[in-house]
């Protein structure tokens, strides 16, 4: 799950990550970097339609290839 | 430059992009598929500190290697 906010949270964002191959109903993903406040990666997709904000792992070979595929000017 | 938003752009969001390997600068990426909206993927960095949108060339190796940094749960 996401906290989403202002990019003023002081530590990790996602408690938990989605396991479900949800490319498809993707909108939008935010990667954050490791940081002060969080040292691990964080990946937040933003689904279509809801807006529904969701953490992906970094490390699943689905969401590599999610991003991927977007930055290859592709739909995921 | 970015409008960034509240995903609600019924166009795309990026005029032009940043050609300057600013990696070392970014605090959050956000990753933008083709959609309706905008026919291209568009990338947009949100910088340390100020917090300005920059958009990014998705087709720029820099930008897929600071990409690829932060999966591999890597500071960019």
């Amino acid at each position: 799950m996401s906290l989403g906010g202002l990019g003023v949270d002081q530590r990790c964002r996602c408690i938990e990550t989605e396991s479900r191959r949800i490319g498809k109903l993707i909108e939008s993903v935010e990667l954050f970097p490791p940081s002060s406040h969080c040292k691990d990666t964080e990946i937040i997709a933003t689904l279509k339609g809801t807006g529904q904000e969701i953490c992906l792992e970094p490390a699943a070979p689905w969401v590599k290839k999610v991003i991927e595929k977007i930055i290859a000017n592709k739909a995921p």
